[in-house]
């Protein structure tokens, strides 16, 4: 069956496109408003989107997205038209391409730079196909380890002349771009003059016949080799078209049309503008890349929360610079989220954006480490999963002195492709590395400064919560964890990592109220090393975890191996189930239904007493 | 203190060099020939590295080898000669570099690609610095990401012009390059003709002022921008040098002599011929990359083990393939080490090569999975750290049918950057992963095709020995352990994983014989799903496990996890130390240190049982 939008959009004339797009625009603007989500990006996507679907045959030819945040004008077409304003919502659609949610999404696609792979492998799955197979990457991804490896390996590949890249460049990823290749698909404009220059010099060459010869072999081989993303693409094996405008349907749909008939590799450098349609999100694409909402004519954002620990960690990191010349900054395009705008703006020159970039970026900041500087990683939890061959190889093997500052950890808003719930696995496996955790973003500074002392790998994780006041105001101590109420024997002792010691203190309090039960609230900083004595001190009794991790690989699992040396009273944990994937809507709504809130713990352990 | 032999390079007349290499190169094939190592890389970048040392002040300027196996030459200059016949022995030195050996080794050099982003890390530390940071790169890491990121990146650092890149490009990278940029190295031979072309050309045009003006213009701009490797580095905002013959002292000192005094970043690219000066690794370069050893005057391979784990993939692989016409092989770079030779000859169109490069590895087969094929990729255990988030965002997410077949999981003779002792921990965390082991070669058929049977994502792990014969016979069944000896009440239950079950089974009968204990034995087929009903049956005994995996994440975990829900007789751990560094030496000595043999687990658990 082919959904209704789609039937629609392959109907019109022609005059009629550029209408429908305005139409599809409009609910994005308008969903994206009120429930947030991606704006700029999927704005300046839907002419794209609405030609490729024009031209080609899906859903049996399959279009990649990277990542799938430009897509939105994908789904309204491809029959997610009723659901999109629960775009982003519990039980709603997934903000990205989701294999599970519609045949016309083909991979999954929240980690940038995975569109290209997955569509080769759609490629040389069946290399005599007719079908084309067309993988839209944005030019952030260029940058990209994986995409740079599959479009090293593409055109080797039996059935690659079914794909058509098409390139996606609104001349910035998230907030700006880096590195050398973006500036090559800038230089685009010599196009013009090249082709005047290569027609004169053919023709004075003409008296010439072995200069001619030379000239023609040469440009042969190289093609339009003076430009420098053609040769770039060219080089690669592909075969290159562009740029065209990638917002005026008169352009893209005859030109698409036209590339249908040929064979590939074929990489068609589209320019889009960020945010097009949308006056301010165009204005301000950074602003508005996510956003959780806003006013749909004039822009002005939701009060979105202020403080919490990406701010927190943007001002300790100010602080720590002033103190220690040797403080820098490394991010993988995270510096506006982790909050480091402002060390950016203030250390230029002491602030390094790989772009997306995740493994160099870890790498790179190791070299710092080895030269001798007191680097400072900012990852998004999810995105650290990308680096974890380099934790080990390049930091932790050596011992150097690097501080990996995880934001986002536990889940998200976003969903499955976005949750920070695994890393603390491997992390807690391999040698010379601490994991810490906080609980409250006033404890940033201090978290920190502790870290940077240790002159060792250390990961610090943190939620994006704002948090509740919830400290102990402690000082860090490695491998210590924190009493944080003084129960009674015989009676819960609840562990708790990070932000989820706000859950455990309720949980204790709702146990006391309903069941005069006096529970043991212990906060578990240091996932590795993990505080051996205290949990000795307990063993005996019947323990509980509540931790925003799998509950495979983190607190439930560093509590369960160090009291299996000694008879115990056992552990039951509440955390995320290593069976299923979570999926997306409020951290509130997946706790809920997790059965991993304050009251639902707190049930929980009264019945597991009160049958005992 | 400047090393002996390096003092002693840099006293020689140029004249005297080409004999210095030799002797280096003797040392090599020596000392590789009667104890193992990389041969063919090692000889071939001899000549290299003696220029490199002979013109640039190490330690203070800082050469980074990628990897590190091509490096022998350089650990002999730099006072490593004594103990270099204790190459990749235990206690000996490192078949890498490694900063812990020497101030010679500013980085860990284990995992392909990782150099340059580490040598940038040094550039960017001191970018006021005059010294120079030299990265030398095979030409296989150029297909893969964490190179490709960093090349990206490097030309917009400042520092970068302390940065002189020697691609060291022998045509192959361990068995024959993949991929378009390798390719376009080898398109260097038309620079004589473009260099002659553009001077006639220049004379040609003097009377056109404006067309010569827009030559000029362009020439500059792209500058020898008709050859491949040339226009791809400069547009990457390198100064591209060469192509040189690297093994031509008489070419490549006073190179490098010129080079050092101009600012970079600059890329050198260096022709070598690997194996060079050593007459049967010249012939047969991939046979020799990596030895256990052979007879230095004819080259005759010391017999390694026939069978293993291995050569049983390869065969279960081409059976198979026969019985499943969608049946087909992925691996990057590791056709050869895990088997796959026979069966990439034999179905050359079922079989991908990605090169060097893990991440796209995964998401291309991610890719052949969704499009109806049943992709096996083929990793080595540590390798597959690079592709965690491909496991879990590509292949888990959408539960995938994908099997990855981990060889040489636990640890081996290579060392720290090499032991396979990490993944159990994340992939245990994930959705949608199984993980199985076998501990036993002849399962291996059996196993796969239980694996593929699954539909979903499968990480089947094994050892790189060639295994006691001690499987079970027993039939896979999702989740289920098989008991393999039947102990008494009260005795201990232990519990392996792969091919420990072999230790297991000779502990408890060194317990039987020497103190009466009936010990029941239980091999855990699966870490995920874990055989929770046989753990509860067991519940009440005293449990210990062995695994050939860091004690942190693998089979302690599982089991401590799954008891802890009851009371239970806790658990003991042989596994290796999630708190420190594992060396390199024999597996055998790697056990012994750490007391993870069968006698000494036997002797551990007597003395467990005596005291209680």
């Amino acid at each position: 069956m082919i959904p209704e939008q789609l039937s629609k959009l392959r109907a019109l004339s022609p005059e009629e496109l550029p209408e429908f797009a305005d139409t599809l625009r409009a609910k994005i603007i308008d969903s994206v408003s009120r429930n947030g989500g991606h704006l700029a990006s999927s704005c300046g996507c839907v002419e794209l989107i609405v030609a490729l679907h024009r031209i080609f045959r899906t859903p049996e030819e399959k279009i990649f997205f990277d990542v799938g945040h430009q897509a939105y004008a994908h789904k309204l077409i491809t029959g997610r038209e009723d659901g999109f304003e629960r775009l982003r919502q519990h039980d709603g659609i997934s903000g990205f391409t989701a294999p599970w949610e519609s045949e016309f999404d083909p991979a999954v696609s929240g980690h940038a730079g995975t569109a290209l792979s997955a569509a080769l492998g759609h490629c040389a799955a069946e290399p005599d196909s007719d079908n084309k197979v067309i993988a839209v990457i944005g030019d952030g991804a260029m940058g990209c380890g994986v995409t740079l490896e599959a479009l090293n390996h593409a055109a080797t590949l039996r059935g690659s002349r079914r794909l058509i890249v098409i390139l996606n460049d609104n001349r910035m990823s998230i907030s700006g771009n880096v590195g050398m290749l973006s500036k090559a698909l800038n230089r685009v404009i010599a196009a013009k003059s090249y082709n005047k220059f290569r027609k004169t010099l053919k023709e004075l060459l003409s008296p010439l016949p072995r200069l001619k010869n030379l000239f023609s072999r040469l440009d042969e081989a190289g093609k339009s080799v003076l430009l420098p993303p053609a040769f770039l693409f060219e080089t690669l094996g592909f075969r290159y078209f562009g740029a065209v405008n990638g917002n005026d349907l008169g352009a893209l749909v005859p030109m698409l049309e036209r590339l249908r008939k040929i064979d590939g590799p074929i990489l068609v450098h589209v320019i889009t503008q960020k945010g097009y349609g949308c006056e301010f999100a165009a204005a301000e694409p950074t602003k508005y890349h996510g956003i959780s909402g806003c006013d749909p004519d004039t822009g002005e954002l939701k009060s979105s929360q202020s403080g919490g620990f990406s701010a927190e960690f943007g001002k300790a990191m100010l602080k720590l610079a002033q103190e220690d010349p040797d403080l820098l900054a490394v991010s993988p395009a995270m510096l506006e989220g982790t909050g480091l705008t402002g060390f950016s703006e203030k250390y230029p020159e002491r602030c390094f954006d790989t772009g997306i970039a995740e493994e160099h970026a870890l790498t790179f900041a190791s070299g710092l480490a080895a030269a001798g500087k007191h680097p400072v990683c900012a990852f998004y939890d999810t995105f650290l999963q990308r680096a974890l061959d380099g934790v080990y190889h390049d930091a932790a093997l050596a011992n150097l002195p690097l501080v990996i500052a995880v934001d986002r950890a536990g889940a998200v808003m976003d969903g499955a492709t976005h949750h920070g719930i695994y890393n603390c696995s491997f992390l807690r496996a391999i040698p010379n590395v601490t994991v810490m955790t906080i609980s409250s973003p006033p404890e940033m500074y201090e978290a920190l400064k502790f870290a940077l002392s240790l002159k060792s790998p250390v990961v610090l994780r943190y939620a994006k919560n704002s948090g509740t006041p919830c400290g102990s105001g402690e000082p860090f101590r490695l491998g210590e964890a924190v009493i944080r109420r003084h129960g009674n024997s015989g009676m819960p002792v609840i562990w708790a990592s990070g932000s989820e010691i706000a859950a455990a203190l309720k949980a204790a309090e709702l146990l006391e109220e309903s069941c005069g039960m006096n529970s043991t609230v212990i906060e578990a900083r240091f996932l590795k090393p993990f505080d051996r004595n205290t949990a000795m001190i307990f063993a005996a009794e019947r323990h509980f975890t509540i931790e925003d991790h799998s509950s495979s690989g983190g607190l439930y699992s560093a509590l369960s191996e160090t009291l299996s040396e000694v008879p115990n009273g056992g552990v039951h944990g509440f955390g995320w189930s290593a069976e299923k994937v979570i999926g997306h809507g409020s951290t509130e709504q997946l706790k809920n239904e997790a059965g991993v809130t304050a009251e639902k713990i707190a049930g929980k352990i009264a019945r597991i007493y009160k049958k005992s």
